[in-house]
């Protein structure tokens, strides 16, 4: 298995609408990315960095692919549909990683 | 449920034994973390960042609790137990995040 990380940093003032990433830009995410080997989603919403810091990331989103191809293979079939939702729901500029799940 | 984060950056040079990550120290991990609620664990191999790029972080071990609070009240139990074993697999220095896990 194979999961994409979607990481919005946590930057004072910017903008993150919490509840449409849930919701609509996560219906985009499973409508553009299930024909590409999507399994799963999760959504998480930065609390803190342990130990009285502030979190890193205001909010990541995870993705679950079958194959380490599939998120590359369905951003490019969506013909950029994703990353024009961007600005509905925030100003920030995400930092992606593509990861192997060694253990679960 | 909440998920913590413990995020390797990704360095040139630098030493990540995974092996003894994914067993001996995810022993540790979970020896010490039993008692105050982590439910379980997944660890992560950085692969890419997506367009070509490098991946943000070489590792990422993700840790599943009952509670917010469970993760650094494990770690405060331990007496560092669980810090003092990180030469044994890295020199890296991780980034941790603690995140609520609002869809799954």
């Amino acid at each position: 298995m194979f999961k994409v990380s979607v990481m919005y940093p946590n930057q004072a003032g910017a903008r993150f609408d919490l509840a449409y990433y849930c919701t609509t830009h996560m219906d985009l995410v499973r409508k553009h990315m299930q024909a590409f080997g999507l399994v799963k989603t999760e959504v998480l919403k930065g609390l803190s960095g342990g130990g009285g810091q502030p979190a890193p990331y205001v909010c990541i989103g995870n993705l679950y692919f079958e194959t380490a191809e599939g998120y590359e293979k369905g951003g490019a079939a969506s013909g950029g549909a994703l990353r024009a939702d961007i600005p509905n729901f925030t100003d920030l500029t995400p930092i992606r990683q593509i990861s192997e799940v060694v253990t679960s």
